[in-house]
């Protein structure tokens, strides 16, 4: 895995790239509670204590290891460019186009494993996915009920990630990428951009 | 919790019934691995032995312990019945009816985690929930890719039982049974019985 190929942060791939890429391995395979500082360190090469040094608790340590390779920032002029009855549509490809990356999909799996176990982690994953992912990238679009919105945006986002990548449910796991951008993208325009009543 | 109250098969509250009822309760605290066998045993004052003669293995347990108060065999004819354009509502309202009793919820919670840390439950949440009761309701509709509408509404049924239900997320959470019932109904319209492209 440490194959120093993904060109990210060149000159800085010693003990703290490392560190960073056990971690995430350590998280997706063993989930929140089950990846040790420890272990971590030992998989790194490293002394604990320099985990310590780095990034603080444990907790800090896991959110800088499942950092998503784009944050709310770019979603955000993603979203709100482009014609406003494609936003869902453009929504779905940008998620997938996360997804369908094994390196990201890794540390996300393991992220929602931990979530869903994890009360801890839990809260983690509501800061960074709704919070400061979601969150700036509908409020960026000016709509009514933005706070509403980023749930139900968050429970068709997690629920498809869940049943296609985790749990690797039939037929959706092996549906092609126009398959199931058409299934959701009017399910994510209508969460993002329409009015919400029945 | 072994109120007697439930009311369901009088005449058959002994060791059968207390063994469900401390399983449920193991399963939606513990999770699927963490609940014992020898724990539940304790919890309802029997043999462990005696689990294994009324149930078998600890899967069997499981899918005992967790059936819900209605099966797909009761979906159909309610999604079929009524109004085709309200189909959605009909499923949302029915879906949420389970959802906001204590009992079933405490459950389906500790079989969400379990489906989603423990390869063995999540194959027979699987079973469960897409085979036995998502997808008899859906084939008795009549429309096209049966399998992947399925597994949409799966994703989706997982993600607003996830936000609203088990990681408890605001304002989801909190939403009045009208105002949900409003956000989904039209994506499980779409999943159950429109065309499913962009």
């Amino acid at each position: 895995m440490r194959t120093g190929k993904t060109g990210r942060r060149p000159g800085r791939s010693g003990s703290r790239e490392r560190i960073l890429e056990a971690a995430r391995q350590r998280f997706a395979d063993h989930g929140y509670d089950g990846a040790s500082i420890r272990a971590i360190a030992a998989d790194a090469d490293v002394d604990p204590a320099l985990i310590h040094h780095y990034f603080g608790p444990k907790q800090r340590l896991f959110v800088a290891a499942v950092e998503l390779p784009i944050d709310g920032r770019d979603i955000a002029p993603l979203l709100s460019s482009g014609p406003r009855e494609e936003t869902g549509e453009r929504f779905a490809r940008f998620f997938l186009s996360i997804w369908e990356d094994p390196r990201p999909r890794a540390s996300l799996s393991g992220m929602l494993r931990s979530a869903i176990t994890d009360a801890g982690a839990a809260a983690m994953i509501r800061e960074l996915l709704l919070v400061r992912i979601l969150g700036p990238a509908v409020a960026a679009l000016g709509v009514g009920d933005p706070e509403l919105r980023v749930t139900l945006l968050g429970s068709q986002v997690i629920g498809l990630a869940l049943l296609r990548y985790v749990l690797v449910v039939e037929p959706l796991a092996s549906a092609s990428l126009d398959t199931v951008v058409g299934a959701f993208a009017p399910t994510f325009q209508r969460y993002l951009v329409e009015p919400l009543g029945p």
